[in-house]
């Protein structure tokens, strides 16, 4: 019987990818993550029909993260399908819903479940790790960091290999995996909380990316994958120039660099010189630069995750905070409600504390902060109260901490206080 | 009498552009392109009033270009203008509408403009030329790019200072230059094409900024600017490096690679190599580069300009595509109507000749093609016909090539052939 041509093309799609980004060196043991919803399962199978001629041996993983129903039944249905095709699994559940300080929800999730892939990989001597990243949400990354605000390392987005990670189906859309899905009748699960658009990353997907394609370049997905790709060759060249231009000195006090030979760097390289030292945004990146610019002996500037670059002489010291820590400080919080527009936004009140994400509190809605002002996603931040509990933003008030991944809106007003 | 807050916000801006951007060498003579609007207007008076921090001589040039009612008077206000500050003054009214063949009547009234402001500076020995391009112009300008495709030079956007044309106003908001006009009762002329959602630039102006701003980062033009001059200066020591690591040689044929030495560099370097012989876009680039790496001897693909890539024996060559020329092949052009949605697009098939702009017929709507299909911008497009006409792509029939500047509106249905 002829292969459904839905099949044939993103096989064909993978194998591309696989060729031409060496996704595999042969005779890979590979830890395929698959979530039950289509993307990964398609990736599953495609990995299965591929498996003899690239010589993998397939060990499939999934993590239960037990943040809403129906999450049990999407675990016995991918062990129901790794079954079907004969492929080991492993199915772990979250055993606590607690999440490391200064993470949202998502962040948290996602660190854990990679860990967890981790310690997959590591048990069963995988070489490599497949996730089912696709072209769609290659572009809808890139389009979130290009609106919240980056440089050229944050346009790389994704990478389709990245240490023993894989992403096979980094090529191909999404509508792609969907009717692979189809036309082979598997019937994958559904994350109700991919339809929520409270979350960012969804209302990138289900109103700004159609709106892109319909109104202004039907190729638009293609055009940001290809920028990603771009960005990345051209990052990955300039960070490799800059580790070779300078190294800061590590000690004790944190990097430290000489300022004359900071700035006698090409600009391109100063900034990533800077990221040597630590993971800052492009934002924070060139206040560091102005610091050593302008700045002389004794001045300092403060830093997210509890950082701050000081002038000593002649050296630049990014390093920690020397103690007493950074006096709290009230910061505006600009809000704005996605889906009413921003004149429905508020005005809330945060503390700046010594916190490993004071970005948080600024309102700009960048890096890893957990508060995410006028972007859709602001939904808990830390306060200065001594029990450091969270304020749930998404209108199920103070102190609770459970994601609000459903909630029944979004607050019309967003003023109150971040002391309490 | 204390100076108005409008007016000291956009004068300090403009100071610390001039100075952190070294726009200006010192007692410069300054050419100031004013439209009348309020942008150029602003500029005017702001570079009057830092004329003796500076010691700059200014001159005002203004270009009719005759497109539309109401541009004579717009030339008397700026006349009148410059009168008033005692400021010289050269005005000039295109003697023709007719444009070169290839160009949207936005790009031939762009390359119009600048030639008539480099005849100014010329002709009164001006060492720069200023234009009230502002924070607002730049961020449209990496979003057109980013949707519409491009690499890490497109990002760069529009360059605060090139050879000598210099953009005092590229780090203040258009809203500023409105505030400053308004603070000095200034009356600026509205030019009213700016209002029309039919052209890109408007589109993404009216409609896809303020969504941005409103729902996903307020600060989002300020993030997309920092991300041109972050792209701006990678992207500057990535084309040096390009050049140092190796040159095409020129001859009659065209620019020569040795294909080996062309694969041996980087990838971001090799793109950057191609691009030293043709001013190709990122997606030919990758053409080129592919041919490169997997084509034999006598292989060879056709380029836009007329263009064409070839493989003879140890080298790659990049020149004109030899006779006879390019034969026709119909291409479907993918049409979507920005207003109605991409569903009330048609589709449209031109026949791709040896032009200036193929990608005028590929349906990405990419570079100077006069067609930008699936983007709110396609108005015409060269037939094969042996007269070369244009069809107006905006309503008005064939054989029409007046620009359509303010049509009717979008044709609900696509479907036409383009060989007529």
């Amino acid at each position: 019987m002829a292969e459904p041509r839905a099949v044939r093309v993103l096989l064909e799609r993978a194998r591309t990818t696989i060729d031409r980004r060496s996704l595999f060196k042969g005779s890979d043991s590979v830890v395929v993550a698959v979530s039950g919803g289509p993307d990964s399962l398609a990736l599953l199978h495609v990995l299965h029909r591929l498996a003899p001629r690239y010589a993998l041996e397939l060990h499939v993983a999934h993590f239960d993260h037990r943040l809403r129903d129906g999450s049990a039944e999407d675990a016995a249905f991918v062990a129901r399908i790794a079954a079907t095709l004969g492929v080991p699994a492993t199915v772990r559940s979250a055993d606590s819903t607690e999440r490391p300080r200064g993470l949202s929800p998502e962040e948290a999730a996602r660190e854990r479940r990679y860990a967890f892939l981790e310690e997959v990989a590591d048990a069963t001597g995988a070489t490599r790790i497949a996730t089912g990243h696709t072209l769609d949400d290659q572009a809808e990354t890139v389009l979130m960091r290009v609106v919240a605000g980056t440089g050229i390392r944050g346009l790389g987005g994704i990478p389709p290999k990245r240490d023993r990670i894989v992403r096979p189906l980094i090529d191909a859309r999404r509508a792609e995996t969907e009717a692979f899905c189809l036309a082979l009748r598997l019937d994958p699960r559904r994350d109700p909380t991919n339809a929520d658009p409270a979350f960012l990353r969804n209302a990138i997907r289900h109103e700004l990316v159609p709106a892109l394609e319909g109104g202004f370049n039907v190729r638009a997905v293609e055009a940001l994958a290809r920028l990603a790709d771009l960005a990345r060759d051209d990052d990955a060249l300039l960070a490799d120039l800059a580790s070779a231009a300078l190294t800061p000195e590590m000690g004790p006090d944190g990097a430290r660099f000489d300022v004359a030979r900071l700035l006698d760097l090409h600009p391109a390289l100063q900034r990533r010189v800077v990221r040597l030292a630590a993971p800052l945004d492009a934002e924070h990146v060139e206040r560091v630069l102005a610091l050593a610019r302008t700045g002389t002996s004794g001045d300092a500037i403060d830093l997210p995750s509890r950082l701050n670059a000081r002038v000593e002489y002649d050296s630049l010291l990014i390093g920690r905070a020397p103690s007493p820590p950074v006096p709290a400080t009230p910061v505006a919080l600009l809000v704005s409600d996605r889906r009413r527009g921003p004149t429905a936004g508020g005005r809330a009140w945060g503390t700046r504390r010594g916190s490993r994400h004071p970005s948080s509190f600024d309102g700009r809605g960048r890096g890893t902060a957990s508060v995410r002002s006028g972007c859709g996603t602001a939904r808990s931040w830390a306060t200065t109260s001594p029990t450091r509990k969270c304020l749930d933003w998404n209108g199920a008030g103070p102190r609770s901490s459970r994601p609000a991944t459903r909630s029944s809106g979004w607050p019309a007003t967003a003023s109150t206080t971040g002391t309490r």
